[in-house]
């Protein structure tokens, strides 16, 4: 009904989030608060599963993204619907092992990892470590000899290609802190190092091209310019790498306006083409992970606020304030991101008002979407902003010592927190 | 020497903050690190405090906007140097409780103040409420009536006087989520409102311009627009309201290019104007408050980080890889905020090469500054980033899982923790 299936409304009019009341939630835990539906992070999670296993039998495998959203009860889920998963830190790390995750599923990203970072992955026997640099490979080697255990590595490799999207997440170009480039000799440089350390195998190759992409043009382009990269390799140094790993940044439904992505018809064309393209280069298919974050997690999410005020400025602009703001969704501010915001309590009204939704941070370009349409509403009517699972939470801060709101997970209609809010005592726990 | 008086270089050729040796610093308590000098911190304060007394005598007050820089030991400081505080949140509001500041010397702003945070403010009777809108006007009269005390208010003004700076910190246009305008009639009725309601006392009004502002024109041009308006209403209603809060924005230096501030001058010179121009409106001159955040703390802090990786893009940029990143410090990702940044290890070294210091968040746009001129570094050398002592800290986040790194305080050479560092433990302290 609305921009995913997790969001309907009740006989009552009230929107609902995984069969659940938000009215109902927004009580019993109040406002802000996250909740995500935990039945379509599932449907989610199978669908690239599914597409996975279709294209490439038990030779690819589905890694969540866990920069997207990131908590014990996440891991937990992803665990459980077979996804590895992929972090980009030591806390992101720490947390799948604190829930238990199977360490040798997990893929290990980023362009500056820590000596503490990279022993801790070599410790911890993580599955996958994407070396992003030469500095990096080295050290990687010394914390694998000091612990006498192998890292098993993909190399991050910058294939040029370009997706059309938001210049600040961009990311397979040739100007990017990230990874290897071609061009320049650079990623052979890598491959030859790789191979010359003692505690490091090579297992094969990673690229990115950047997020909430809807085209498969990026994608193959980048899988063609990597296959191309095994092949050079394999002619180069008589070694067929057998792994790849095409990132992730498939899109969301932020509006209704936006483009539905039919996931499995393009997952199941990405199969098809990268099987044909290898096979023209007398390689193997390649073991392919690909990683998905904001397409698990987006659009199972909503975060609920309620009204403070509403200001009509005659000739200007009306500015509806809620009790959240940038500190728990920095995205407006950051990138002018694109929201659908509703007033739960009469979903299916019609939007009879053009209005700014405003945070209650002192800053001016504290807002949460502008210029958006809304049914009429006053102090105290509930306001859900839909399609926040993906880099809310995540991103959340403590900006002008507001606490980060809970998040709770509903599953046919029965609701838990899986994240419990912060108090003020919490925030002021590290000051001495 | 640098950008403020709390940085220096020692015999070593090593940057010091407040005495202290940036390079042992980073030693002691790792890195990302950031460090405050205390009596940087205190001088700033003294400069205003100073002027303030030398333009209105004891009918003035500087308040610390504590949304800059707020931790308990930072309310201990500000309170030992005479400043009230400026609070915008309840958990500003616990902090400063929870260190014992005099709850009289606080004023309490906000666009959105929950009825929680209302209530908790006329609770612990805070000295003044800088209200923003009608709705919670109302909402501050029930929290007061309840608790069966008296709420002494400002009302927060629109002066429409626009401050020249960037887009995102402009506050004191009629376009703002901030206060009641003056040109609608909103003002007037706000103020016919308060003197309605028996537990509400209307003290006087507040207006804010901006942020990082150099000029005195904005202020003076504020300051006389609010004198007229208090001239209105005494004229209307005959009560000459005696308070008037100009709020912040005194600017700093964050280049070398930017102009020092000669803010004792300028406080001085806004000083003897505001009284001129009240006594022509045979006005009394109102008890003055100020709100500096930035121009307190800002320059009496940097960020210290370790290099991780330099990669060279012939013909396009060098990237600087730190171990830190927009979670430590959002705004060049928000603002495009400009900083010094120097290499801790070899301060005075000429700046041979230009860089990209990029932070170690999986996302393209996670920069801390672009195009910045640096000494030539390696991996393992120690960066600064100057003038980070506002605005970073307080607007942290865990983006990545990365843990908010621990501040540290210098005076006089000897350091302490005056926040602890995040661990991976404590992030995961509050997931189910």
């Amino acid at each position: 009904m609305f921009v995913s299936d997790a969001f309907d409304v009740n006989s009552q009019g009230h929107l609902t989030v995984g069969e659940a009341d938000t009215l109902t939630l927004a009580k019993q835990y109040g406002t802000p608060l996250y909740v995500m539906d935990g039945a379509q992070v599932r449907a989610n999670c199978r669908g690239f599963v599914g597409s996975m296993k279709r294209a490439f039998g038990e030779n690819g495998r589905v890694l969540f993204a866990s920069k997207a959203f990131c908590c014990k009860e996440m891991c937990r889920i992803v665990c459980e619907e077979g996804l590895g998963l992929d972090v980009v830190s030591g806390g992101e790390l720490y947390t799948a092992d604190a829930a238990g995750f199977p360490m040798d599923k997990i893929c290990f990203h980023g362009n500056n990892k820590t000596p503490a970072e990279l022993a801790m992955a070599v410790e911890k026997d993580v599955g996958r470590i994407v070396v992003d640099n030469i500095e990096e490979l080295s050290a990687l080697q010394a914390a694998a000899e000091r612990a006498q255990k192998t890292a098993y590595v993909l190399l991050r490799i910058k294939p040029g290609v370009e997706a059309h999207t938001h210049e600040f997440i961009r990311t397979g170009q040739i100007d990017s802190k990230f990874g290897f480039a071609i061009e320049t000799g650079e990623a052979d440089t890598a491959v030859a190092a790789a191979a010359q350390y003692p505690n490091v195998t090579l297992m094969g190759f990673h690229c990115h091209i950047g997020s909430q992409i809807f085209e498969m043009e990026p994608f193959l382009s980048a899988a063609e310019v990597m296959l191309d990269f095994i092949l050079h390799i394999k002619e180069k140094t008589g070694v067929e790498y057998g792994e790849l790993n095409l990132g992730g940044g498939f899109g969301i439904r932020y509006k209704e306006t936006d483009a539905a992505p039919a996931r499995q018809a393009y997952l199941d064309a990405i199969g098809e083409e990268i099987r044909t393209a290898a096979a023209k280069r007398n390689l193997a298919t390649p073991f392919i992970y690909i990683e998905p974050g904001r397409a698990i997690v987006g659009d199972a999410g909503l975060t609920l606020y309620t009204v403070g005020s509403v200001k009509h400025i005659p000739g200007v602009r009306t500015y509806v304030s809620v009790d959240g703001g940038m500190f728990d969704n920095p995205r407006y501010i950051l990138y002018q991101a694109e929201y659908t915001v509703l007033c739960a309590d009469r979903a299916l009204a019609p939007c009879d008002s053009v209005v700014t939704v405003a945070g209650k941070c002192c800053e001016s370009g504290d807002l949460i979407q502008e210029h958006t349409p809304l049914q009429t509403v006053q102090a105290g009517d509930t306001l859900a902003v839909l399609s926040t699972g993906a880099y809310n939470y995540s991103m959340a801060s403590h900006y002008n010592r507001n606490p980060i709101p809970p998040v709770v997970l509903v599953e046919n209609g029965r609701s838990r927190v899986i994240v419990r809010g912060e108090t003020y005592a919490d925030m002021c726990a590290r000051d001495v």
